[in-house]
């Protein structure tokens, strides 16, 4: 579950609590159709989504990105898409189109409206400084999605 | 460079002419870094977008699209961009997709607007009645999306 010797989320660690890291649990749950996760806690589960600097400096600057970082990365778009969808009411889909070497682009659609658009690169090293620095940027996209539903609900509705 | 035992495109087939036409052939060669078309003619090129009835018998209701395909595909959907962006002056942004059973999503962007928005399936079967047939779904598909630009210029330029 994790390719780090040691984790860096711990069991009381408060942002867990959040409902952004609750959608991201559920979003890792869903994908776990072998169960290796049941006895997972969920401190556990969001650990491998922190990329703190001493973690950086163990990934390769260069490399393919594995299936479990992809399947973290989808998980995050999954996770905003349905922030997104809980605040609006209207239905957002992700899209994440990534090359083998890591590069790529993902977006979010409302309708015709693309709400959350992002290049990737160095997918290989996604991750974020910590659990709450992870849902403070949840909070930023989210919103900004919101308000531009808000300003061209017309085309989020097409 | 075509899968099937005989040609159905022409030499002297009048839609090789048209702008669209000439858009695929375009992005066919761009390519085709080996040079293996180098000394193809354009109703070679554009032969395998053909898919008759007789063809359809040939290729297996289930089957995964292979890279000749995928190719094809993307050309299709490259070639629509190009002509949305000459229509339009505005920057068309193509994204396909695809799982490797030929199942998937494909939009055509211009800044937030999604222009085109396609589901895809059965994907090994990609192709269309005849090279006149190709050109009309392009001019429709291109006619549309121009119309949503026209009506939502402000997302378009976003």
């Amino acid at each position: 579950m994790n390719d780090f010797m040691e984790m860096v989320v711990t069991p009381d660690d408060p942002s867990l609590a959040t409902p952004f890291a609750t959608e991201m649990l559920r979003q890792m749950r869903a994908v776990d159709s072998y169960g290796t996760w049941d006895n997972a806690g969920d401190h556990e589960i969001l650990d491998p989504f922190v990329m703190t600097k001493e973690r950086k400096r163990e990934v390769p600057v260069i490399g393919d990105p594995d299936e479990l970082v992809l399947a973290r990365v989808k998980a995050w778009y999954n996770a905003l898409s349905a922030s997104i969808e809980a605040e609006t009411g209207l239905m957002a889909v992700p899209m994440v189109n990534l090359t083998h070497e890591g590069f790529g682009r993902a977006i979010i659609a409302v309708g015709r409206l693309i709400v959350v658009d992002r290049n990737l690169r160095d997918v290989h090293r996604f991750g974020f400084k910590s659990l709450d620095a992870m849902c403070e940027e949840a909070t930023k996209i989210v919103a900004k999605a919101v308000a531009l539903i808000e300003e061209h609900r017309d085309v989020a509705k097409l």
